[in-house]
């Protein structure tokens, strides 16, 4: 395969430019939300009856326009014809690059492989990265799955050192702490132990088969596995044979213990039993004592991909499925022509984290987005008076706002009470002549007469 | 037009999601950071050739295609005249949505006048709204035109307080000043002046070839200019008439004098002048000292969309064109059927900041995204030694890693020499007996022995 490329015209923003990119937009962001200003995003794709018209002729013929996906299917039967026509055509034409030579990002992991076979020669290696970014797909949406998500990966690449896995699970314990979740529970299992257990039951080269269906145990129950393994070509003595590994219990050492006497004639089996014993001391030596780690020999999760460790998150409390998942791949640029790369990688699934944290309340109060006060004023004469107010407040880095036109008192505390600002200032004459202003909290509904410093006070040291 | 829609699967994020969305990001992000990884961002549209083929036939599938622009033009013939009709039967199937439905974000305009449509009755009015986030055009790449690339936008809707125009002046002066430009010109215009000056040299409703001509005073000259209104229709009587425009000089005051004496036929011209004059007093009111305004007669972009003041900010020192714009525009949303939402915005050019900062030196040398400290070792016992001491570091608040290899000393110092890491700590057995480990300063060459304890306290207190 020739060289991988962009588009002309883009641009992939590595670490460098990123932190100098991340100081401009937090810079700018920072006085966007002190001004009172709130943060909004729309989607990347608009319905083209959005865009069409709206920047004269040139734009439309500088709109990039997506093709409708093989899934967008037409109930006009005639239509759909022309459209399986049309698709067919496009099949065709995908070497001349006549019709479409682009798509949108579908994952994080092959545009970062790109990237990394692209910039080898610059990276220093191991190349640790992170990538928050939002991806495409033309999956039929329903709840929970959307066409456009975002993914939000840390990877190393170039190195096999075991240390990568620990600090897996030393950061999702970290950053799950953090976002204030407390019940979950990080499942790890190691793609050679699920090679050990095939080749234990005579079933060598079947751990694809034996992963899909022991991955059901959960839902449809041990009896309905053993069809299904039936089915997928296992003899009645493989499948008597993985009946200890069914029973698996106990804590971690008893299983590795019940696993090493099982995978005595894999040596697969034993390198993946003492890759994952490696992480677990790893973690240990770090002083973590709560590790929320579980090793669940069923865990299969993209077998296809991962090579060693495999990661799945699950929260506590809720139903929803893994919140993270991960594993190490031992051929991440090979598709680019750069084999023998190494990685391990963590994705935090964003949109289910959110769902957890709405069900379990678990959002802080206080937000350093919003703002916190609004100045109201009964007439022009106040208005004025409060303007060197307003800029007062916002140099004590309180985001702070007015409202801008002259309007009746319940207009503008209507304003406040739907923007969820929790602090009023009010001023009329008889507080341009005190100097001394109302400031009422609008969660509690107190009202109190105070200068300007005395205000700032208040909000900065109030809880919200 | 009917009412307007999102496509199916995608979302718009207001500002309640936002601000929870950015918690989760910011605190996942910090976590990343602590343990040595770097931000990466990659384009949007990626090669087909990048993409096909690495998800496997479903994959292929539900890839987003992007139909190449009108201007992607093949150099072979026969090419040329399949493709140029391919996009003649494109233009025609648009209403039938056959082909193609979606398309990218071309501004951030349009879609926040969609969504403040489709939120309408959720929304508090005036809402005031930041976005920064890509947009996508299929224009011709060069130097400094991309074809991704980020708007910054802030807009305040629903209120034709001339206030908001005083706060962009703040916000200006406070996110330009905040990143480290502090030689910059915020020129200020309005339409209603540019239409007062038509109209009294008896040009009506020629205010835009008006403005198309003068606006390159600068570049071409007065005579060169004066042909080219010839040309675009202007008699040589309404030329004549606009000497005094063309010397228009002097401070704020001597200008809106000369111009209210001109503008005494055209009521328009007058008022664009008031609405300039209030929002120069509404900034003076903040007590904004230096306000790097300036009126600026010629200044005219953008013109077919504003209605009242007119932005443009400048940066000194370099070559570089305009670093942000703005300005009123009075029917946001009349393409969306809801008309009269007023609506006043300005826009930052990130790249152009960008290139300004950098040819400026003004990055801060200080950066909060990127690792600290590196551990190396120089035998596995001091690898597991290691490994506490890297916590604590790390639970300091300092961004740390450890190289995950035992490697040659040379190879891991090198590591931290391409990453920029500016702190070392090296441990080995003489380090491990005493529990003074040496911290080497990567930009002095420094090296001293010290504790766990007084390493923090210097990375903390070291600028870098």
């Amino acid at each position: 395969m020739s060289q991988p490329s962009i588009p002309q015209g883009t641009r992939d923003f590595g670490p460098v430019q990123m932190a100098k990119r991340t100081f401009i937009f937090d810079t700018i962001k920072s006085v966007f939300q002190r001004f009172g200003f709130q943060p909004l995003e729309t989607p990347t794709m608009e319905n083209l009856s959005v865009l069409m018209g709206k920047y004269g002729d040139e734009g439309d013929q500088l709109l990039f326009k997506i093709l409708n996906s093989a899934l967008d299917k037409k109930k006009d039967h005639e239509k759909v014809a022309i459209k399986a026509a049309f698709d067919k055509v496009l099949e065709q034409s995908y070497t001349s690059n006549l019709i479409t030579e682009r798509g949108l990002r579908y994952d994080l992991t092959v545009p970062f492989a790109r990237y990394v076979v692209m910039n080898r020669n610059d990276i220093a290696l191991p190349f640790k990265r992170y990538q928050i970014q939002p991806v495409w797909r033309g999956d039929r949406p329903q709840k929970g799955r959307y066409r456009e998500f975002y993914q939000c990966d840390a990877d190393v690449v170039g190195t096999t050192s075991l240390l990568c896995e620990a600090e897996i699970v030393l950061m999702l314990n970290q950053a799950l702490t953090n976002l204030g979740i407390k019940d979950f529970t990080i499942k790890i299992n190691n793609r050679k132990i699920l090679t050990g257990i095939a080749e234990s039951v005579g079933a060598t080269g079947k751990e694809g088969d034996l992963a899909v269906a022991i991955d059901k145990l959960d839902k449809i129950g041990k009896e309905k596995v053993e069809a299904e393994l039936l089915e997928r070509g296992f003899s009645s003595e493989s499948i008597q044979k993985l009946q200890p590994f069914f029973a698996m219990k106990g804590n971690f050492d008893v299983q590795v213990a019940l696993l090493a006497d099982l995978f005595q004639g894999s040596e697969t089996g034993q390198k993946g039993l003492q890759e994952l014993s490696e992480v677990i001391q790893l973690v240990t030596a770090f002083g973590l004592t709560d590790t929320h780690l579980e090793f669940d020999v069923t865990l299969a999760r993209g077998l296809s991909y991962y090579t060693g460790a495999i990661f799945e998150v699950k929260a506590g409390g809720v139903q929803i499925g893994s919140i993270c998942g991960g594993g190490r791949y031992d051929n991440l640029t090979g598709a680019f022509g750069v084999p023998g790369l190494s990685g391990v990688g963590i994705s935090f699934g964003v949109d289910r984290i959110y769902d957890v944290m709405e069900e379990l309340s678990l959002f802080p109060s206080k937000d350093t987005i919003s703002t916190r006060l609004l100045i109201t004023c009964f007439d022009k004469e106040a208005f004025t008076y409060a303007l060197p107010v307003l800029a007062k407040v916002r140099e004590a880095g309180i985001n702070a706002e007015i409202y801008p036109d002259i309007a009746k008192m319940k207009k503008q505390l209507d304003y406040a009470d739907r923007k969820k600002v929790p602090f009023v200032v009010i001023i009329g004459s008889n507080e341009m002549a005190t100097g001394r202003l109302a400031l009422k909290n609008m969660t509690t509904g107190e009202q109190k007469s105070l200068s300007v410093e005395e205000i700032i006070e208040v909000i900065l040291y109030t809880e919200q």
